[in-house]
């Protein structure tokens, strides 16, 4: 199953077959001060090194949020998607937690967009899936509803058969621009955390084939070390079916992680993205 | 199941609920010419080094081969064998395809070794398991047979059944001292080698609930950034169900992508591993 994202003049396509798709995390002011504090006081220049950055260090597609805290967030991801979009011709990611302001993204969103994100829950199913429909977009859907995070992979699966009824059945969008996030809880706090989400990942491929994006950054939470801890989460992932994660692509042991589960897994046949990736740091 | 080795003072369990068993790999001449030649003329001083750097970087076990062309490789493994010991107590894997080396080695062997190896064919079988049941050792014992090297991990699975019966029945070797060998072949020369490795992996947890052991080294010959590699197949190997690896353990990120897997799949509960081997790096 082929979800394809397209900027204006460019395609990504992800899949089970394909390059695992590396999403940038980094154009998003949760956790960064500085960052909050420019985007409010209107300054989008950080946002241009941002992309930038993450273009040169091999992200696929790149996430956009503009979650600052009293501002009008509609307003502002519309401004940043704008910019964004003038630096660069990845697909886009449309971050919010405000169905205004992926409403207002997605209105100056030249392409086809992936949604981050809706839930299993009825009330914003009912919210996010027309705007997704509307705009004929891609969305990831996070397998928990209104009964919170469930802990089993059984539940999950089942959660996402319902938003995989609803958003089909009801909507009208296409099986493949749904996109699964099996939910990555931090295993500093529970140690059977990666455990459940790897079952749920091999659960959803085995059951829907569905694509499938988590946020990778989560799980190695509070822990040192977390660029190896991540690598090696990510590799578990892909090869249990794993399609894309939303990641720090700026750090390269990541980045070289996902590229070499593409390798192992036969989805870089012959190794030439390794080869050529391998070419490009020695150059 | 557990798979219990022992030196003279030291004890290491391999399992599905135990940190990841790292058997260095590097006590041995095969493409080692300088190491050949001193073996040859009798000099094991390199021997020592290999020891002491192995057991610094956090090995649990030592393979220890001496096979060495027109050298009475026999002899010659029962001295190495015998010095390795003066100087560890790292429970060793005794590694020839001799089998008087075998015999040699586990004759001066104080504890409980790891025999490597044998394979399903009858002949191999016949030869060693005696001296496994002999000795009392634990023994690797590779998927495949007089009809070479399987393709499908539905092959490789038949030949561990027909071992597990021959060494058990016939032989009265327990089953926890079975470790398998899936078989790691180049994914240079099979774009499908790491998938078939990987669903051989899973379906013998899944059947037997072995212990198994592969070298993980082969998996990326040929390929630049070989560690990068190795890393990433560990963690996905380690998820998969291998319990245990004969393994590059000079490289430090292949030694970090083990631990991350035991914190991520929960065999290193709130990451007290994890964070000592940060903190001894740090140091």
């Amino acid at each position: 199953m082929h979800t394809v994202l397209r900027s204006r003049t460019r395609e990504v396509i992800i899949g089970h077959d394909r390059p695992f798709c590396v999403i940038g995390e980094r154009i998003n002011p949760t956790g960064r001060a500085k960052f909050a504090e420019a985007l409010r006081a209107g300054d989008l220049s950080q946002v241009v090194l941002d992309v930038r950055r993450q273009v040169a260090a091999g992200a696929h597609v790149l996430d956009v949020n503009a979650g600052v805290p009293l501002t009008d967030e509609a307003q502002l991801l519309s401004s940043v998607v704008k910019l964004v979009q003038e630096h660069t011709d990845l697909p886009l990611c449309i971050d919010s937690s405000v169905v205004e302001a992926l409403a207002a993204g997605l209105e100056v969103y030249e392409g086809k967009a992936l949604v981050n994100s809706v839930t299993g829950e009825d009330d914003r199913l009912a919210e996010i899936l027309p705007l997704v429909k509307r705009y004929g977009a891609a969305v990831i859907a996070l397998a928990n509803d209104e009964t919170g995070i469930p802990e089993t992979a059984e539940q999950r699966l089942e959660i996402t058969g319902k938003i995989v009824r609803v958003a089909v059945e009801e909507y009208g969008i296409p099986i493949e621009d749904i996109v699964i996030d099996p939910l990555a809880m931090t295993v500093g706090a529970d140690t059977d955390a990666v455990n459940v989400t790897l079952q749920t990942i091999r659960a959803i491929r085995d059951t829907y084939r569905l694509n499938m994006c988590l946020g990778a950054s989560n799980v190695s939470f509070g822990l040192p070390d977390r660029h190896a801890l991540g690598s090696a989460f990510l590799a578990m992932a892909a090869a249990a079916g794993l399609t894309s994660a939303i990641m720090n692509a700026l750090a390269p042991e990541c980045v070289t992680a996902a590229r070499a589960a593409d390798l192992l897994l036969g989805n870089d046949p012959w190794g030439a993205n390794w080869i050529a990736a391998y070419r490009a740091r020695q150059a």
